[in-house]
């Protein structure tokens, strides 16, 4: 059987008919690389429906990754995700604590989630500029607790968890927020949408 | 903001809310819990009309898993989604080999994609015995070709690759083959999927 085997020709090729699929529903150039390449990972055309990009947060995203911000991500499975290798080339790090010891052990203990705690940790190092959840509606609720409280100023928050419980209330409180952000409407989302949308930005750089 | 903060509860109620609004739509017990965790995983009721089960597949996934098998993903994004705790009750591992330097050498030296060379990496162990491809159409034609020349006789195919060039022909082929498998038919598909997929069988153990 005969098939591609290039895989940037693969990705071309994927993108060319994303384009044409689309068909009238066009988009600002940045804005547009970022809600190709949702699409690209989950052959889901809604995302170009459902996804909301703050006015500032590419250019605010942009900006801090050329400045070596560290991301954080409530999964293994975004960090996973994410083009390291391109992020470390503005000695930039990727770090999810959501398996440290000291994380189980603080959940257990105030009777947390996992993410939750990890979200405190997160913001107790001042280089993680950049927030990614693409699994945990707690961890988002979390971080919009601390944006609140003055805690911590993103450069940019990636806010995508899929799910039936409280997935779609903790996006939508983040959209009233007056913090650069990317969220996903409703329920969809997920761990591969969230490395798309870094990965996205990152390949603008 | 008050929102459920216990996994478990959280997980439970998704599977409530998911089951209702399947509505008159309902599978055999096992399959529909497979059906069910990858729509928790994606939000997307599609899945429950384009995942194709093999009448063996989840027998033998079962009895290989209690037996040590071992398992393959083509991604890290995938193995990172396993539950690797739980797989090791039974002795088993998940392997990727997409980022070994010797599958990199060798997909140079023969001008295909690292995911095919990783699969000619896969089946040269035995203790390899599932094998699950989320992302790379490529690796599963591949495996395709490595059962057909009697090289490779999985115990599951775990066949969900998501895109738009290749991945719907790659799990069409493999429906006509004669090895126990799981695909979604058409573009969807994706590591979480495939992850989901796996988990939802370990849990059934």
């Amino acid at each position: 059987m005969d098939y591609i085997k290039v895989p940037h020709l693969i990705e071309e090729k994927s993108f060319e008919i994303i384009t044409e699929e689309l068909g009238d529903k066009t988009f600002p150039e940045e804005i547009g690389k970022i809600i190709k390449r949702v699409i690209h990972t989950t052959a889901d055309f809604q995302y170009a429906d459902i996804t909301v990009i703050s006015p500032d947060a590419i250019a605010s995203a942009k900006k801090a990754i050329k400045s070596g911000a560290h991301i954080v991500t409530d999964t293994k499975m975004a960090m996973s995700g994410i083009n390291k290798a391109r992020l470390l080339k503005y000695k930039g790090e990727v770090h999810c604590y959501i398996s440290d010891e000291d994380v189980a052990k603080k959940a257990k203990e105030q009777g947390i989630t996992r993410a939750m705690a990890a979200m405190e940790k997160a913001i107790g190092d001042e280089k993680n500029k950049i927030f990614v959840i693409g699994n945990a509606p707690t961890a988002l609720f979390k971080l919009k607790q601390f944006i609140e409280e003055g805690k911590v100023k993103p450069d940019l928050v990636v806010g995508v968890p899929v799910g039936f419980v409280g997935a779609a209330e903790s996006k939508e409180a983040f959209e009233k927020l007056n913090v650069p952000y990317i969220v996903t409407r409703g329920r969809k989302g997920g761990s591969t949408v969230a490395a798309a949308i870094v990965n996205a930005i990152l390949y603008m750089l």
